[in-house]
């Protein structure tokens, strides 16, 4: 069964918060990429590819940020798949407390080769990789 | 004199490369912020500004990545001035390594008031910040 | 019942890794953080005590590496209290991975006086602090 | 000529700092490596020597803090090699601001084999590395 969607749990730790008390918005990034490889995981597949000779850098990344996220609070990191392209993978993301609408992100990956000594180069996302994920229904 | 933008040099460092060799997506958001505090001291200010109660959270930010960077390369961040509202401030950015365009960005942030156990509340920009800075000429 | 040990699973994030395809070995002192403060949260406590006028900064931080973790393994990070005197905690901690040894640390933390515009100062914990933890028999 | 010592100047930056106004104390494990990165560029030599099959993994890192560090401040890490092993590589470690000592860190570096696939290996290191350093004269 191809997934769409996947939704982390997750708590606010003491080196994401900066001085003014709310999670350092960099940080949001990295929450949204921690829900697409748990979404990858649940397709069977790692997004670190490196027998295949593959990687998946992200050519675009952005959000808004509606409230504040502190220190030890929870929340739930949604992701899923918006558009599959032949090259490229785009994903929405929203990040929530309880009913509380935190932040809206979005995020498009590129599949590439990846070997050692030779430059990056956008390629085909192979079908056993395009097979397991296919885009959410809204 | 009002400042408009302001260009930081920068090395990558180790811990800034992720597995695929590449500076992590994450850390864009980063160098874009170590260049507004820059030009923020152009500007003979502090973003950290506690005393005057007032705390400038991002409430939108995002980057698109044209190259990748690698470790120990030397790149710039550009940031500017690309509009000033009554309650936010919204910057363009490039990052480039010498001739290459690596990758663009654009953040904005508000003004809020930042006292203890209150909630932030957005708050006009005071003069004394606003007028230190202008809208960069393209 | 005052807590004397934590145990935290935890998953190797993308972001945690570098280079050589290791996490990075800055990335075990926030693991070590991270079993604190659920060590704390299980005494009822939270490291963030700013209605206490206190903080708990950390005097000495060390880490042994035996071998690497890697991207997406799960592994544990417990850690126990190892003294406790009227001004400081110290901590023993172990990351291992099923039963292989990963790292073995250790941290000591003060108790100081915290308010905006002070220097910090180290004071004695207080009771209410103190008398929810013990230290664990080896 | 074999370099012993290397010296880097540093600002805090914001996503550096904590919750309580203070550099984290994991960042002084990455800014302990930045200067160490900066000694081996002294001795045209990157840390990332994968050309070699080489990677050298941190086996033990320590720091003792003193003072704090805030938003904004500039500082000093000196780092200085210690002993130099048939294996591994000691470095000592001083951060400070102006003539206030911050901290006093240790750490130990191994050299590895480093092949995809295999798993790493301590291996002695090679005399076009080893014989670019030397043991700093305290």
């Amino acid at each position: 069964m191809p997934v769409s969607e996947f939704r982390l749990r997750r708590r606010v730790q003491f080196y994401e918060v900066d001085f003014a008390g709310i999670v350092h918005f960099s940080w949001f990034f990295r929450y949204m990429e921690e829900a697409e490889h748990g979404l990858w995981r649940e397709a069977g597949l790692s997004i670190a590819a490196h027998d295949a000779g593959l990687a998946f850098p992200r050519v675009a990344a952005s959000f808004e940020y509606r409230r504040p996220l502190r220190f030890e609070e929870e929340f739930d990191v949604s992701i899923r798949i918006a558009a599959i392209g032949e090259k490229t993978i785009r994903y929405a993301c929203e990040v929530t407390r309880g009913d509380t609408r935190i932040a809206t992100g979005a995020m498009t990956i590129a599949c590439v080769s990846h070997r050692p000594g030779e430059p990056m180069k956008a390629v085909a996302i192979p079908a056993s990789f395009a097979s397991r994920f296919q885009v959410a229904t809204e």
